[in-house]
């Protein structure tokens, strides 16, 4: 069988100046990294309107197993669906983060014959946005050691300093360090560490922020410390956020590439979905809904968490609103939700897919609760037996009243899922109202999490650490009481047990303790163990990664 | 009067197709990155044999000061000068690293009327080398504390951990850290500390490495640490080599920019000084000479250190020569040596003048020693008297026997430089024999450091401390006894005193401790306090530095 990477060489690409030219893109618009990579110009991307009959397309999916859903696939293969049934459609998603390709997963850009291409570029440094992101991250921790070092004239608290430094790496090593070490030339020892990349709060910003202007007032807002009087000291007093914002300049246009189709692709930004809202770049949105009719973009996670962000954050701050979304789901991940062992999953099971249907009708639950129907995208899988689509299918037309349609589009490309395609252009364009926010910017800090957790997680209620409740009392004493909030949450489970699969009941979700995010603009609850540097396997995928004439092997 | 930023965005621009052109290069051996600038294809410019007749030219200075020689400046000067009087001619240069930046310095891409272009890209990310060799190094940090935490199959000492971490910034709170705090989760707690990018080893492997498969071998040769038997751990122990050569696999094609009279430049690679040898990558002086006849390529600060090590090391492994050596020398710089202060210097002073040649006619015969007769250049300041001039334009052709030569190329671009440009042809073509090494192979290594010393820092001799023969017998025993030798010294001085300017005398070179490194192909001395990591000044460039409109403010 063809590896992904083999089916994304063969593939023939156009010049990224044809992909922009089916989008009206004139060259000059185009500033070019090579043939088949491109970042669109800020001033070409910005000062487009958005097309009045466009449509965003929103794909979330079941709560993830190690069983794999295929959402990217799903993603990018609904995007050349569109594209055959004769739509004008475009495919938004979030750029790979180093780390993993270094550790477990190897590349991150679709899959089968639904890819986005170049791969190895897109999965390797391509435009250098991360390393953009992590300098600017890295500069404001720089200038915050440095004006401690040299009198530290804002008052700067050295315990409550909460401006972590990063790198795209997964580095366990790096979590926690003591730093400034060594001597009065180096400053005040203090306990610091690395979060990866995607973890930044500037990734974050990065992804919300609607112009240049608006990143740099973001960055400004950015808060790193406390002063000994408890006060916040923020990027803008350290007088970081210009250069920030010049290291920021040339990432933050979007980038275009392709499918294997030659549908184009704005892929820019990754923030995690977790600590942060998991989507790409509002600028990539936006430009997506000014160059193209259909915009299909994917939200992180389960709907629980990507979707419920995407919707109550991104969507909150900028104004969008999904058109029609799609819930990726499939027969092998509900089986394992069913309680199936992973290796099991080959043989058919109906009953363990039954009851796994609990996990999928929890996720539709919670996106009508936001307004939103789903359609259900049943992602093919060659293990998966006729009975068990039908089964599927058919739950959702009865108990769940929803439309599920079977898609092969990781073997068969467009042609596999234009069911799925002629589907979401009926739902959305039948779509009139915007989606139902879970709460109103007012409601208390703890009330916005307790909707959360009843009405999408389905739990019976929140608790609340002492750190947190006192967390909740500074931010929301410091006027950030009205913010959204991202609630950081294992994503294999609506608990916050990650083996709880399928759908847990009577649940409580612990509030640890809360981060402020002034500058993206959110508050984030910490429930449960939530990891912001991974770290490698026993065997990392870097092992096995190589150049092999010239070609890079071991990217899957 | 014009800021270099303001003379660099009026500079009328060819696009880089044009510039390639003008080498004979073809738009499809151009990966390109916007409309300026360009990688040459690694099968492109490798595959290209070194045109007979081209030259090679070497740029140096004097010990550099606080009052500026403007090397880089006279390099791409000199480029353009050449090329105004008829030699098609290519300037080679190092790229900037981001931390001095954002530190003291501004930019790094020459001044006046003699830069090279776009000055805020190439002083920004540029095309991402850096970036790539950053996480290349790191990835091999993640992967030495990966194996320590999975088990130390290997054995690993880990208070014998040389292999640190970098960070493209200037940032002293990571030179000395202790990592792996926090708990079973995050490994065993060790002492650790980072390194500027241009420090990293990786940097200096990638700027000697003569093809992709070379660049692998050395990367797997590096030593990151010992055993517990002592036995050195490498690379290829922790099978790293070759995902980090994937990692760097496009940033090894060099980098074409222009210069502001449109002279091809390959800035490309940038190890420090030094802790390595300075100068700009072999790939890309090897393409410089398959494209070009006249190649101009500085070294790092004096000639005691860049031009000593350009020699000895680079020279040495590739078997280049230089066909002309250019020494860069300034009267303002002269006086310093000469003792006068830093706020006197715009007054004339023709006997500190008089007394600063010495540090010039050290840098002469420190060169003729190895076998080459330098031009000197002195580049002309707006404060200059034309006794000064006259002072040192007879005392190099008296007491020195050599041409001094004043250039205006920072004022007047390349019409003020011809006079050099026509000297250098006449040197580099009446020129027929190779440069001769300061010391061969198998010498010992003190015997090397002896040699470098005496003969190009005028010493008394080296001293060696108990550490640095320890050292030194690990290194020889495990077989590297036969490596060149890097000093790393302060380039103020030709002894280890920063404030001993001029030509100190009687002086002895302390060593205080030996790194191998083993991928890079030589062994490091290091002599006095020489610093990995620079911190930031009081306040900041980064302070000032802005978007305007859209234009970047504050780089200078």
């Amino acid at each position: 069988m063809d590896s992904d990477i083999d089916i994304a060489r063969r593939a023939p690409l156009l010049p990224i100046a044809d992909v922009a030219a089916r989008l009206d893109l004139p060259a000059d618009a185009l500033h070019l990294f090579g043939r088949h990579i491109a970042k669109i110009d800020a001033a070409a991307s910005t000062s487009l309107a958005r097309r009045p009959a466009s449509k965003l397309v929103l794909v979330t999916a079941i709560s993830p197993t190690p069983a794999g859903e295929g959402k990217t696939t799903t993603t990018v293969g609904l995007g050349d669906g569109l594209s055959r049934i004769g739509k004008r459609s475009l495919v938004c998603l979030r750029e790979p983060s180093l780390g993993p390709v270094f550790g477990l997963k190897g590349g991150a850009a679709g899959g089968g014959r639904a890819q986005v291409v170049p791969m190895e570029k897109i999965n390797l440094h391509f435009t250098g946005d991360f390393h953009a992101i992590s300098s600017a991250h890295n500069l404001l921790a720089a200038m915050l050691d440095n004006h401690i070092y040299w009198g530290n004239a804002l008052g700067i608290d050295t315990r409550r300093v909460t401006w972590r430094r990063v790198v795209d790496m997964n580095d366990r090593a790096l979590r926690s360090v003591v730093s400034s070490l060594g001597g009065v030339a180096n400053g005040f020892p203090r306990e610091d560490g690395f979060d990866i990349t995607v973890a930044s709060e500037v990734m974050a910003i990065f992804c919300l922020a609607e112009t240049l202007d608006d990143l740099q007032r973001r960055l400004g807002r950015i808060t790193v410390a406390q002063r000994y009087d408890g006060t916040p000291v923020t990027a803008a007093d350290l007088k970081a956020e210009g250069a920030m914002t010049v290291l920021l300049q040339e990432a933050f246009q979007p980038n275009l590439v392709q499918t294997l189709e030659n549908t184009p692709a704005l892929v820019h930004g990754g923030p995690f979905a977790n600590i942060a809202h998991g989507c790409n770049s509002l600028v990539a949105t936006r430009a997506g809904l000014a160059l193209a009719d259909f915009v299909v973009t994917e939200a992180g996670f389960g709907s629980d968490l990507g979707a419920e962000k995407f919707l109550n954050i991104k969507c909150r701050q900028s104004g969008l609103s999904p058109d029609a979304v799609v819930l990726v789901a499939t027969v092998r991940a509900l089986k394992m939700h069913g309680g199936l062992a992973r290796d099991a999953l080959a043989s058919e099971d109906l009953q363990a897919l039954d009851r796994g249907l609990a996990n999928l009708a929890r996720h539709v639950a919670g996106l009508r609760r936001m307004g939103l129907d789903p359609i259900v995208a049943l992602n093919h899988f060659a293990s998966d037996t006729a009975a068990e689509h039908d089964l599927v299918i058919s739950a959702c037309r009865g108990r769940l009243n929803t439309l599920a349609i079977t898609c092969r589009h990781w073997a068969a490309g467009s042609a596999g899922i234009t069911d799925l395609a002629t589907a979401v252009v009926s739902a959305a364009e039948a779509r009139t109202s915007p989606f139902t926010p879970l709460y109103p910017d007012t409601a208390d800090l703890f009330g916005k999490a307790r909707a959360i957790a009843r009405e999408i997680y389905g739990a019976e209620d929140i608790t609340v650490t002492t750190q947190a409740a006192r967390d909740c009392e500074r931010i929301t004493k410091a006027g950030f009481g009205d913010l959204p909030v991202c609630m950081a949450k294992t994503q294999y489970s609506f608990s916050t047990d990650p083996t709880a699969l399928g759908a847990p009941e009577g649940h409580h979700i612990e509030i640890r303790s809360i981060r402020l995010a002034a500058g993206a603009g959110f508050v984030v609850m910490l429930c449960g163990d939530i990891r912001t540097m991974p770290g490698l396997p026993r065997v990392p995928a870097a092992e096995v990664i190589r150049l092999k004439n010239g070609l890079v092997e071991g990217l899957f």
